[in-house]
């Protein structure tokens, strides 16, 4: 145990890497800025999911552009030129702050949620988005979208951006480059991150949602743990798709949900071809520790 | 219009084959006995989707297997040869008999339901498996299993169905040769579905599911009705996977949701190679219209 710890203290600074040098982007998951510390203190190399919803649900009103600014910025700046992606609101009607009034649905999973609710209700997701250009001039920012299911919402998050950016233009407030993907988390998009992949700058695979749409099962419903798979073929022939429809295109794909941390599947993604994990703070280390282990020579 | 209907009228009792000979099999879906009649009216070739559900729900207690074999015997022997596939239970917690005692679920439609439960409380399914196979001496009839998404529910239905053949073999109880195959209506399952066709003798594809699922959309949510997209490219391509895998192993693929009675993809659908499209029994003589007048020659 003890022994255990000094070695994977011994990983802190070193780069993620292959025996025969295949290079993987190893970042941690936020869910909140009390994660930040963490995040630090187990040399993630940038943050690959920073779950922006906390910042709604903490409140009982919608935060202001500049509420939201100043928590962008302070990420942007503690991580100090390490990439932090931040995933736009994925909220609905199982996971919401009263102050949205989201009617309650049959199968909310399902739902009027995540890009769909900034999709109709654009006033909310504007303000976000400003406050992430904003804070992109302060680090290396990326955004990410999720529930993805078409071109067409990318499209449409597309024409929203560029309105968002001329705003800032004509105020002479200033922006970096920002790169932006969507989540790969709907079978959909899975199947049709060939089209998808011409749209964005990266993909970044989220395994809960994709296994639990793919399995037609509710993970949260422990009656169906009986028939939940989390290894399930399925899912990891989607995967294995997605990073293929990734490189084609000359993007990089990621994974960013629970599946990345397994450890039992690192060696299986990295032969994918898989570009970035984003895991847990804790999960970083050993995750290291595995890929520097790995020859494939 | 009147003439419309001459022209469909003059349509029965022929084949559904297109101009260069491809033969398509044009079967009715049935949701009730009082079916029967459009069902016959309409030329259907079979029934290819009889929705057994029915039994369960007009009933305040679970249907015996006398009160299900005469129904399902009388279905078989009206049917005159021609095949009846019968889909076993498919109930949930959103569409339900109160016998059942189901319990409300956070997301039904990804929840305990259909071949779940039948596997969960084999002796409801036994009793549904003991008619039908006692039924099949009297008829054509197949079994088909919903919500399928892995070979071991596969492996443990075919313990099953050896277990009531033999109660009836020991009884001395006649039954007949009965298909059986299974839905492809879980995104897993098409995406599987080469694996999935070794093991049964023909697939349904149920495309309200599939979409519903691979879309991450509550098909019955208005509110999403501005993101659906019943033609969503990742569908169609699900739909030709399945039947490609299907046609690798040597069995037939049909379509038996909403869209196999689609005009608009008809033309497609035989392009793809699928070989049966179980419809409402009123569209049974526009489809055969429409591949009679199809010639890829
Ligand atoms: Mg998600
Ligand atoms: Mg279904």
């Amino acid at each position: 145990e003890q022994e255990n710890k000094a070695l994977l203290t011994a990983l802190k600074g070193k780069e993620t890497i292959t025996a025969d040098g295949r290079k993987i982007k190893l970042y941690a998951n936020m869910g909140n800025v009390s994660d930040l510390a963490a995040v630090l203190q187990n040399d993630a190399e940038g943050i690959g999911l920073f779950r922006s919803e906390f910042l709604y649900l903490e409140k009982d009103r919608f935060p202001t552009e500049e509420e939201q600014f100043q928590i962008y910025k302070n990420v942007a700046e503690t991580m100090a030129g390490k990439r932090v992606i931040i995933r736009t609101l994925d909220i609905g009607a199982d996971k919401q702050a009263d102050y949205f009034q989201l009617e309650k649905e049959e199968n909310p999973a399902m739902g009027y949620r995540a890009i769909r609710i900034c999709l109709e209700q654009p006033e909310i997701f504007k303000t976000q988005l400003r406050a992430i250009f904003r804070a992109s001039a302060y680090g290396n920012i990326s955004i990410m979208y999720p529930m993805i299911i078409s071109k067409e919402e990318i499209k449409k998050i597309r024409q929203i951006v560029e309105e968002v950016k001329a705003d800032l233009e004509e105020l002479g407030v200033p922006y970096g480059k920002v790169e932006q993907g969507i989540m790969i988390e709907t079978p959909a998009a899975a199947v049709i991150s060939d089209e998808l992949a011409k749209e964005v700058d990266f993909f970044s695979i989220g395994t809960n949602d994709l296994t639990q749409y793919t399995l037609a099962i509710d993970r949260q419903n422990a009656k169906l743990d009986v028939f939940y798979d989390a290894h399930h073929e399925a899912v990891l022939r989607l995967i294995e798709m997605t990073v293929a429809n990734a490189h084609k295109a000359g993007i990089w794909a990621g994974i960013c949900g629970e599946l990345g941390a397994d450890t039992e599947l690192t060696e299986r993604f990295v032969n994918m071809g898989i570009d970035e994990l984003s895991v847990a703070p804790g999960c970083i280390l050993p995750i290291r520790k595995i890929v520097r282990e790995m020859d494939r020579a």
